[in-house]
């Protein structure tokens, strides 16, 4: 067992008690390190809090309350219970609940370890029927402990905890949710009553978590989503969103950017078939190592994926009519026909298809690198619980690329790409940090060519960010070659992996790639895999929340809201959307015949940047007067004057809206 | 029977000797009585010379040649022979063939008629395998017809045919091509050879059909994408086409300017899930009708179209186990599991998800007519044989439509589709046509609705094309509503279906969609299909043979192709790409150290419209020196002028090329 000590340590600028059972606490500076010592020290912590909870609801509820489990998890504890017939904890409770564990925490009782054998053990909890199920569960002859919080409150329980309650003194928690649950979390199970509390060591980080919640649920992108109209889910196509009218915009407007950029830094754009023949998969790999993620498509024949159990072939492999007499039994005991290499499947990524393109004639040196550059519907099965507005669907597209390179083309290529991250990251006002992963054990290939490829990466690295400015994970690299993960941080700190470069020596490989060397020779080109957004869906669930729907200028869906006051206004704002419109400029007009000040406030709900307002003295004088987002006003802007704004933001894809004529002629 | 008449009739411009057995010929003058007629003439002029063809074959290479049958095709005819062992036909036979043929005809047989029992049929074709085959497959009782072209000569035909071979002197037919054939199309049966000619009525037809044939085979699309590296296609998916650099190029452009058009008409672009499930299928009636043509996707459980008979299933009706037990055998015998509710598919066409997004909330009279344009990707199933380059694909986008409307708007909706369409067509030069398609038998809806839709219609057309400047098909609309088709005809007049426009009275009602009308009351809406490109793909096969691969300039991959005479002038060349690209024109250099000569031979292997030479000249005196396609010059160009003549042509969207400066500044 570790020791468990006290000590005073600042953590993100927070004296703190830390509880620990390593030696040695902080001993690198190392952002990583310091995560899992804090980790370490939270577990304690929080997981102490959970048995103070447990003692001070079977306090509070009686003798009869029957506790489960009570594990930690990212901010704080729940525990699961089942409360005596006819009561439960409802959020009037929670202050309740809450005093009770501060006055068990004053007692300052001692926590006593105890290691008991499982006889033991199930009579200490023969009136709980969790605990005792728990168990029995147990491999019989291990070693069980418990903890006891004073005497009357024991808990089944791996530790480590802390010494005495006063560690816990300080503690800042807050119950802040109870929901049903089911025991072990089968619904053909018990059900239970789940309590949450946050836990932090202060309560200047407790306020600061519950205020991240809360600009979290309002940034939360399907609530601005729906709000700003630009996407909508439904049932028919889980996963896979439909971008709105505003959406589409959107949407269009981070592809022109992209192409823009990687048009000047020349790559090619292709597009390539949606559903390929599992013949394709069955070269790249995908049909070994990613059948479970894609979407498969039953061939001409009607073939698929069979619907049987082993059972049922064996059991049918004399029965000359039966379907499943003829078939092949793969990995995971997933059943397929014989004969069905008419099956398909719709793609979840593109790399096979730019394998395809490359290959179809001989390539010679001098069109090295040739850069694919590719914006396809990709597909890609995710269990139901786990897909979250765009943050994770099922369809969706990359700013995906696929460059082929000489070995001696690597390092110029890698920078090229991180220039055009660093691009492309500033236009978001996002900053962003690199981490490189390195061979790992069952690497394939040549391990020469993995050095020289590493050190040209770390090279470009050092270059980029300075040595120590980036993270290297050793040996996390993909079995095909390095690769360089690129983590955004948005405005609320949060990260985010939107980038990647990747090296490729097995795809080459695969597909019988070459090209003709200077010398004549025939040589397998490297593949650098690389998407700066990453899937684009996701990047506009990040952004959206990084902005809060506050879109710089040239990504707002609507850029100018148009509202002529009256309807005889409607002439000169027409006039006025058609000069924005040629300008290139997206424009709306509210034509209705409801009054300024509503159409002024539809406008704001859509979050559009600029709304101008056009009366009799505009219409005349062949002005504009602007309410700004963030309530600014510029009032008699001469029309050409404002187009010279507006298109100086898209032309500069400006971050911030420009709001005052200082500079502008 | 009908009688054999023998006439001098004038059609398309060349006087020919007409056959036929009908009474009154060409009564009217209208072009589809001409091509009815016209085609009945050519049948039995076509028809008949198969049988002289047959009758030289026989007398060429003997009495055991087999004759199969010898149908008339759409420019001529061919027949099906087994030929004596070891004898074979080869283009050098054909003029030999040919010169028999015409030795047949100036013998001016008489042709005779009779009607024959099927043991007297059997009797006369004892010695012909296949005609015996064929005798025996008639009913009973039936009448049979022979044909005798003289005495040594006869066949089994139904006619009817010219009453004698002289009729047949003026003909003009020429023996293009030979195949290997199976008896029946049946790959198990005998092998063929297979005789095809042309047959025309006179000479000057003939001829104009080889130069057709010809100048078809010179613009065939498939051969010009393969030149221009325009697109591929893959084993791996079949009529899924693949767009390489230069093809995504020329799509982005097409796509650019139908979004162009269609924003300045009040279109919204949507974007939906490729990937829906059956319940919408259900519900849009594309699983009770198009399911044959949908790429299948099974459910997360794996369940899918069976590989089953039914007799298959009823034998594993009682065996618990069987994966058979329970499944749902719908129309056409096609087996389903019973719970495959999570069964997917891709979808075919945009008009479910449209209606979805129409469906998202309460609409309002205010908001229509509601435009919603889509150019997802759609994959509908093909046979394998009917696949032809983008002229029939299996995955495709088109310049999708569903705009909602209230009754009385149809009108001036469809005026404004018809305007977009003539300005759409008129951009790439072509020429089009309208057909009106009315309400057929098994409508469904409100009867006075459809007439009200169709007077609608009419008056649009009227107004358009002027009364009878368009097709009326009487009874020949969907269901659902009535159509408007657009057939454009290209540079060689061959017509390509590309737009239409169909009112839709049923998926309003099946997805139940309302509107709140001015008076408060609901009211469903009527949902306009409409698409003028149709399909991309296949618009942009029709366009590549129309052009001949000299597209406009706007619509050029590449529309600019520099050549630095030497290296050294690769400065220059790229300070001018530089500003092409900055002004919005896809220029693409040869940086190469090839000579000038072969660097412009390149790019005019592309095709592209103006390829500029830069040298010492051009590079001291800020110049350029243009080779025009089509062997045209324009030598020392001020580079600002040549980026406005670009500019100019992008802007206007022009036909032609600018190859003088007149009129520019």
């Amino acid at each position: 067992m570790c020791k468990v000590e006290l000590e005073n340590v600042s953590i993100g600028g927070y004296n703190i008690h830390i509880t620990y059972h390593n030696d040695g606490y902080l001993v690198g500076t190392r952002r990583k390190e310091f995560i899992v010592e804090r980790e370490q020290f939270l577990s304690v912590y929080r997981h102490s809090l959970a048995h103070i909870l447990a003692k001070a609801v079977i306090e509070l509820y009686g003798k009869d309350v029957q506790y489960a489990i009570g594990p930690q998890i990212e901010d704080g504890a729940y525990y699961d219970f089942v409360l005596p017939e006819g009561k439960s904890i409802s959020e009037k409770d929670f202050t309740t609940i809450e005093n009770k564990m501060r006055e068990i925490l004053k007692r300052k009782e001692n926590w006593t370890r105890k290691e008991v054998t499982k006889e033991e053990a199930l009579e200490i909890f023969k009136d709980q029927k969790y605990k005792t199920e728990l168990i029995k569960d147990l491999p019989e002859g291990e070693t069980i402990t418990v903890y006891y919080t004073g005497d009357d409150y024991v808990d089944l329980c791996r530790g480590p905890h802390v010494d005495n309650s006063q560690e816990l003194l300080s503690a800042a928690f807050k119950i802040h949710a109870t929901s049903m649950a089911y025991w072990r979390g089968d619904e053909h199970n018990d059900r239970m009553q789940r309590i949450y509390f946050y836990a932090y060591p202060s309560k200047d980080e407790l306020k600061e978590h519950i205020h991240f919640i809360e600009e979290a649920k309002e940034r939360d992108h399907k609530k601005i989503g729906k709000q700003l109209e630009l996407f909508m889910f439904d049932e028919t196509a889980p996963g896979m969103p439909y971008w709105l009218p505003r959406g589409v915009k959107l949407y269009q407007a981070l592809m022109t950017y992209s192409r823009e950029v990687q048009r000047r830094h020349g790559y090619h754009e292709i597009m390539a078939p949606l559903i390929n023949n599992k013949k394709l998969w069955l070269i790249s790999g995908h049909w070994a190592h990613y059948l479970n993620n894609m979407f498969i498509v039953p061939g001409v024949d009607g073939y698929t994926k069979a619907d049987a159990k082993i059972s049922d072939v064996v059991e049918n492999l004399n029965d000359d009519k039966s379907p499943l007499k003829d078939v092949l039994i793969e990995k995971d005991s997933v059943i397929y026909n014989r004969e069905n290499m008419s099956t398909m499947a719709a793609k979840p990524m593109n790399c096979p298809n730019a394998m395809k393109v490359y290959q179809r004639k001989q390539r010679s040196y001098k069109e090295l690198p040739l850069r694919y550059s590719e914006y396809d519907v990709l597909h890609r099965k995710e269990k139901s619980g786990q897909m979250n507005g765009l943050l994770r669907v099922q369809e969706f597209r990359q700013d995906d690329d696929h460059t082929f390179v000489m070995e001696s083309q690597i390092k110029a290529e890698i920078a090229d790409i991180i220039s055009i991250a660093d691009e492309i990251y500033s236009t978001f006002g996002v900053t962003y940090r690199a981490e490189l992963s390195t061979r790992p054990d069952d690497f394939m290939g040549d391990i020469e060519v993995w050095n020289r490829a590493e050190q040209a990466l770390r090279e470009i690295l050092d270059e980029r960010y300075g040595k120590g400015g980036y993270e290297v994970n050793e040996g996390d690299g993909a079995f095909y070659g390095p690769k360089i993960d690129l983590q955004i941080k948005d405005a609320m700190g949060r990260e985010w992996q939107c980038g990647t470069v990747q090296l490729d020596f097995q795809l080459p490989h695969n597909f019988g790639l070459t090209y003709i060397a200077p010398d004549g020779s025939e040589q397998m080109p490297v593949v650098i895999h690389r998407a700066i957004y990453g899937s684009i869906e996701r990047f506009i669930g990040v952004i959206i929340e990084n902005f809060k729907g506050d879109f710089p200028f040239w990504l707002s869906p609507y850029q100018v809201g148009i509202v002529p006051i009256r309807t005889e206004h409607n002439e000169y704002a027409e006039k006025v959307a058609d000069l924005l419109e040629k300008a290139g400029i997206r424009a709306e007009v509210d034509y209705t015949d409801n009054n300024m000040k509503n159409k002024i406030k539809q406008f704001k709900i859509y979050h559009d940047p600029y709304i101008i307002v056009l009366g009799d003295k505009e219409a005349a004088e062949n002005t504009v007067s602007i309410n700004i987002r963030g309530n600014r006003k510029l009032n008699d802007v001469p029309l050409d004057t404002f187009i010279k704004i507006c298109t100086k933001m898209n032309t500069e894809r400006s971050l911030e809206l420009i709001d005052s004529l200082e500079g502008l002629k």
